[in-house]
């Protein structure tokens, strides 16, 4: 199944498909053109094997596995990479791996030379869902989560739904967390999928489902200067908790799970959501610091001085974007969840 | 007088006039938005000083002067300085300065949360006709020039005529070569003024008219994807030159002078446009190490593999953006100029 996403002189063709993976070639012409690989040690390396072995001239950078790769040490290092293989703006960046691959190597790609190309290649559940589409790239900085990056579209992006089955449990439910939010706010087939929870036996139409619904949210609104920002829900609380628990290892999607609770205005709708999300063997938290909650919220790079906006649910495919204070965030956070 | 850039939602005026600097509230606003305004110690302390008292609330960093002001090290700083302030996306950066301080702090403002607002007050020559108008941003890299950045328009660009005032001779005559270049590629009434050595009493005109000229050439050719190659008459071997002699002081605008008569194919025209580069107390140079002009070559961002796009001109409008292999820049090297 090929998507397009339509932006102008930037659109570019989603392919969603088992073994998407070995039909780099197929999609892009790599005649006389260098490839930088950029994969890390969580990732199978076999799959960075199997692109490289596509292309005429390929360099593979394998990364240590986590958030902590997504620095500027390693921005820096991929810089270095390409000076010294001399690549020309005619060249490419390849991405094989999750959303920190993919956000650390196409913020390289956007700035070596004022901007190469890029092809990213997710192979998380996560990374297929949401981060690969729409052009955000990023580097944490400071101890503050994706603080330096660009807006800049890949030239093609690959969904292998075969190497989610390398995944575990875990970080394939991390990503679905991001497929619900997708179809609470935006496609009532899709959250029917999670609430007959048949979400594992449908898996490919879960994730076409998705990438479908943020591919035309972001034709919409690619710089997310207004509808874009509904694709933030459950995020406004999530990142915090992200953050506060990182120690415990709180996944992306953990965190996301509870920050839509607290967004859920209708009480049945979020009673029908959290069993949805015990089903995914998510475990919601209340427990948790508000005032340091608070602290990482007025530093998130959506929030302007006083206000932030943020995204209230009142049923499926019912939502609102509203500009509240930060005091008005303080009284959601009394919600029990 | 006030001229636009068009370039669609990224459109954004030019305020060319004496005192510019002091009209910024006039053509902006800026309330409820915090400003990070960038300077260097070569710009007189007063200008910064003029800009951020016009606004209600801003912080001045001023760098060491010179091209090493435009490193890694000083992006980290700035991006340091927007975070440490709680810098949001509505909030704006200033440069005050040179082209070295509008690539850098362009660079800064163009990945900061993604990009922020971003406007450029050039303060030499060389800026004001060149750097500062079409939104490309850097900062140079191992030793390599340019080598990262992005392409990121401004919002607005003060361009004060009089702060040239203070700027020493040599400053001026080194913008003035990329007006004359302008001149002779693009507007035979610009190159006049040179013919005629009245590009001092004239002045104001000779920026007003290359500014139009490049203007012109970014709205049709942002990306540089053809036209704006045009812009690069005299950089292919000007750039090497600049680095070969970084040593001796070489400035810009002096490299880009051997640069162009290298690529005047037309030997009268070569002997004219010498002449004016006299005028322009401008000493051209022979005697230098091809081998490693060659080398520098080979790592311009513009050069492909084996070829790289060169800008050879037959007469004043009159140009030729050709694609050569490296060995025909070696020939065109043999050149007596």
């Amino acid at each position: 199944m090929e998507l397009t996403v339509n932006l102008k002189d930037k659109s570019y063709p989603i392919i969603v498909e088992r073994n998407a993976r070995l039909t780099l070639r197929k999609h892009y012409d790599f005649t006389g053109k260098k490839a930088l690989v950029v994969t890390d040690e969580g990732v199978p390396d076999i799959y960075a094997l199997e692109v490289q072995m596509q292309l005429p001239e390929a360099y593979v950078v394998t990364l240590p596995q986590g958030e902590k790769s997504k620095s500027l040490e390693n921005y820096v290092k991929l810089q270095k990479e390409l000076l010294e293989h001399h690549f020309s703006r005619d060249d490419v960046v390849i991405a094989v791996g999750g959303g920190v691959i993919g956000d650390l190597a196409g913020f390289v790609a956007s700035t070596y030379k004022r901007g190469i190309h890029f092809i990213n290649i997710p192979t998380t559940s996560l990374s297929q869902i949401d981060s690969s589409i729409g052009g955000k790239t990023a580097i944490d900085f400071e101890n503050t989560k994706n603080i330096i990056g660009t807006f800049y579209q890949p030239e093609l992006v690959l969904v292998d739904l075969n190497v989610l089955n390398t995944l575990e449990d875990r970080q394939l439910n991390n990503g679905l967390v991001e497929a619900l939010k997708m179809g609470i706010c935006l496609d009532k087939n899709l959250y029917k999928i999670f609430q007959e929870n048949k979400q594992y036996e449908k898996l490919d139409e879960v994730i076409l489902k998705s990438i479908d619904a943020k591919r035309q949210v972001v034709e919409k609104d690619e710089k997310e200067e207004n509808l874009r920002k509904v694709l933030n829900f459950g995020h406004t609380i999530g990142h915090p908790l992200e953050s506060f628990f990182e120690m415990n290892g709180l996944l992306h999607g953990e965190g996301v799970a509870s920050g839509m609770l607290f967004m859920i205005e209708d009480k049945a709708l979020r009673a029908e959501v959290k069993s949805i999300l015990t089903n995914l063997g998510i475990k919601v938290t209340n427990d948790f610091d508000r005032k340091k909650i608070m602290e990482y919220l007025v530093n998130d790079k959506k929030a302007g001085h006083n206000t932030i906006d943020i995204v209230l649910v009142n049923g499926i495919e019912n939502y609102e974007i509203k500009k509240v204070t930060f005091k008005e965030v303080e009284n959601i956070l009394e919600r029990k969840i």
